[in-house]
């Protein structure tokens, strides 16, 4: 096998430059995936974080520049912004060009998006399944989408060529590339990301608004397990929020899955059925184990926390 | 100020060689805190392992022979076997000795503990709140306590010579040291702890009994935050069990909060209520930063976990 090293696209316009904007940014260097980067942004703050960084050959306040010539253009503001951008993109896009996104939710955006997309330029959106808790162009680092998953949901009669090409561009960012239709997406994203912030979201909530126990003793102990969900609870507000209000179905859906199984552990510690507990807590073991057998998560304990003081 | 290096005790008996048990054994070792370190085990695996390891002087099958002379018995098995090791122990501890424990509730340990303990034995019920999803003697580090909290519940009328030696040899393990009424930790750790690994074993049982998202797409999408949930998830299933059935009111008085809050969220994204959803998240990042301030966690993106493929 030779590793190809030529550049996918002469133009990639990245829309928005905060952790996974920038991160691609650096990705895309890194793999010579292109031979421009554009990156825009409407906060001067932002531009200016970003040029002193240095990660794009040009930085723009106007979309109609960024994404002038551009083979690639990607969407990677929160969702809730995708429709106004493409309304005003989309006549300055070129021809045959690739539109994209790096959105959680994919239904939302086929319905967004879509209406804007002129005939002559590929509409498929893109999720890659990573992240940190951090936000803004100083967050991204080229190593975020290695060995992680990116899921396309193209329509159905996409342009072959520019599927592959997208594909490819993925898997020399470092991501493996699943296909798979936007529905089923945003139900499997709903169980694997989308329920699992917002009862991050909603414990670190609970414990802050207690009178019983005080905000200082939840940060004092928090070492108990609490902390694991503050670092999901700190993730970009706004873009969270977009993800709850465009996935509404699938998240309500999962969430009344967990509410019922949650009754049922209630249940079983009010009648003390420690059989029922310890079952649950034995079949869950093995499921940590398959994701670090299929590289998605540290095997050191704690997830290779620092085992000295911090 | 000057480092004493003294031992505290003569003899340590570490009834149970866990994870926090061998953790013990280590800090004990790296700070000269005892003469003699005496380990238990009823299972001859588990005594097998730690023999190999090395970090107890003596290992014993037989509580009579691990207790004798010592001045400091820690009882580190899951909490719902305390009552019988007490009974069985009793008659053996030394005269002017420490009966202390590990567990992770407190009323239930002066309830079940309390009964057996002799005249003549102090007993310091305590929480180190410090831990790993791993368990077993081979889990084991002396590090495992540097910078947690300790937290002490002596009963009304404690020797003050004894709690003082018990919040010195803590303090020497590497942790801080809080001295709490058990009821109020009770309270405490049901909101640090023990509804944040309820609510993770719940979600990881939801997940794998879903009949529209496979197993394996769970597995392969984790890293969009379900992974975090995991880990915790991976913990001692019968430490846990145990954890439950003897802090069922704590558990059950904050599970219903956290029940309340997640019924107002799940109706927010019913409505579109995205201020509330947005205020929510914003207020959770405060939390998120004065853990890390506090030292009770990494500031590192994602834990610090590695930054390259695994």
């Amino acid at each position: 096998m030779t590793i190809d090293s030529r550049p996918v696209f002469s133009k990639v316009a990245l829309i928005g430059i905060g952790l996974i904007g920038s991160s691609m940014a650096h990705a895309i260097k890194r793999g010579g995936l292109a031979a421009h980067v554009a990156g825009y942004a409407n906060d001067p703050g932002t531009l200016e974080k970003a040029r002193a960084i240095g990660f794009a050959d040009s930085l723009h306040d106007t979309l109609q520049l960024a994404v002038r010539d551009a083979d690639l253009v990607v969407l990677a503001t929160p969702v809730g912004a995708f429709g106004a951008l493409a309304k005003e993109m989309a006549p300055d896009l070129k021809r045959g060009a690739i539109l994209s996104d790096v959105g959680s939710v994919k239904t939302a955006v086929v319905r967004d998006v879509g209406p804007f997309v002129p005939d002559h330029v590929h509409l498929i959106p893109a999720h890659p399944i990573a992240g940190t808790e951090q936000s803004g162009p100083e967050a991204g680092f080229a190593e975020l989408f290695d060995g992680r998953w990116c899921i396309l949901t193209p329509p159905p009669g996409v342009d072959a060529h520019a599927l592959d090409t997208l594909k490819t561009f993925w898997q020399r960012m470092g991501s493996q590339v699943e296909i798979m239709d936007p529905k089923h997406h945003d139900l499997v994203l709903a169980i694997t990301s989308h329920v699992p912030h917002l009862i991050a979201y909603n414990i670190v909530g609970t414990a802050a608004d207690l009178e019983t126990v005080t905000e200082s003793e939840v940060i004092k102990y928090s070492a108990g397990g609490f902390r694991d969900f503050t670092r999901i609870a700190a993730s970009d507000p706004t873009m969270w929020r977009d993800v709850f209000l465009n996935n509404r179905e699938a998240v309500l859906e999962m969430l009344t899955r967990f509410n019922e199984d949650l009754n049922l552990l209630q249940r079983a510690i009010r009648w003390g059925d420690g059989d029922m507990l310890f079952n649950l807590f034995t079949r869950t073991r093995a499921i940590r184990r398959s994701i670090i057998d299929a590289g998605q998560d540290s095997a050191e304990p704690n997830f290779g926390r620092a085992k000295k003081k911090p």
